[in-house]
């Protein structure tokens, strides 16, 4: 099956504040309007939150904005639009088309109050269990260990979801990082068995 | 138990660089130098990983540049230096003694090669449960499920430990976010039942 990639047009970050601003101004902002992201400013957030920002990072493999255990690269950004659902290409800064629906509300767990439901991108968060497991970088043993697994995944996401957050609060978005409703978006996203989905993150302009 | 508190200087985080160029200069590097960082550097660093950047955060209570679920603020950051080693206290913005000791070597799991083992600061990343317990924020089950708390207090590890690779990205310095020697820390650090030592992140300069 050959996949649909669109490009994305050039990051545009020099536009942003100063780190120390974004610091200053990070925030959760839960009432986010239905008000779309241009394409470059999508494009710039999604290079901010885990675009490659060197072509050799550690171990020989492509440098990402967010670290990874052993640069495994574990976890996954799926962006959830109106228009339709993509997983991020990082090295083809690319989104690459996984479901020509709007799959925004399993951003939410079930039963969770619907806050902003019409907000632009949900990003959703999928580790690939697999990328741990034969990771190209050191190998050590906790990364065959379950438990290890999970803290290295689970922190690795939050190193991806800070790169968000500041990039919003550098651009004056407002953003939120949430549960999701996992086992429905792993059928909709058509997650293969060694993929889960983890969190989602709100992104968007204030209401 | 008088805690001793030494307050840190102002963060003067004004003179980084852009959010753009942090978020380009992100990387992992693990050759760290022994010269000491500055007390306005030691100060800002900490500032950014997760300072108090507002009065009235999610919930009435502080909001912190990191997020938490919740906002329960679980994650606390402990400093090791030469002279001894700290908890960051964000309210304060200070340092609050903890031991009269140079453990920095316990923030390398045992086996592990030292890498830059006279490198000035470890930063350890310590989880209380029971600020998700009791948390002042919204009272939802997962706060209390062992499994679900693993996935907060992970995620949240990383939210503070990517402003510290931001940080140190806008400001020349080098980090490196690692596993640590958690037994022997909840020792030294005098932890509560209720507190873990998770992960260490190793700051200076390069090599």
């Amino acid at each position: 099956m050959k996949t649909r990639l669109t490009r994305l047009p050039k990051p545009t970050l020099a536009r942003g504040k100063s780190f120390a601003d974004a610091i200053r101004l990070r925030k959760t902002t839960r009432e986010i309007a239905a008000m779309p992201l241009s394409p470059p400013v999508l494009s710039s957030a999604l290079f901010a939150a885990r675009g490659v920002n060197r072509a050799r990072g550690p171990f020989g493999a492509r440098g990402l904005t967010a670290g990874s255990a052993s640069n495994s690269q574990e976890i996954d950004v799926y962006v959830l639009l109106a228009r339709g659902a993509y997983r991020y290409d990082a090295a083809a800064h690319a989104l690459a088309l996984v479901a020509k629906e709007d799959l925004r509300l399993l951003a939410y767990t079930p039963g969770q109050p619907l806050i902003s439901p019409r907000a632009p991108v949900q990003l959703v968060f999928v580790v690939d269990l697999d990328a741990l497991e034969h990771t190209r970088g050191f190998e050590e043993p906790g990364l065959h260990d379950p438990e290890v697994q999970k803290s290295y995944y689970f922190v690795d996401t939050g190193l991806v979801a800070e790169n968000v957050y500041l990039f919003a609060a550098a651009h004056g978005l407002a953003c939120w990082f949430h549960n999701c409703d996992k086992r429905a978006l792993a059928k909709k996203l058509r997650l293969r068995k060694s993929q889960r989905a983890l969190f989602a993150q709100t992104l968007g302009y204030a209401r």
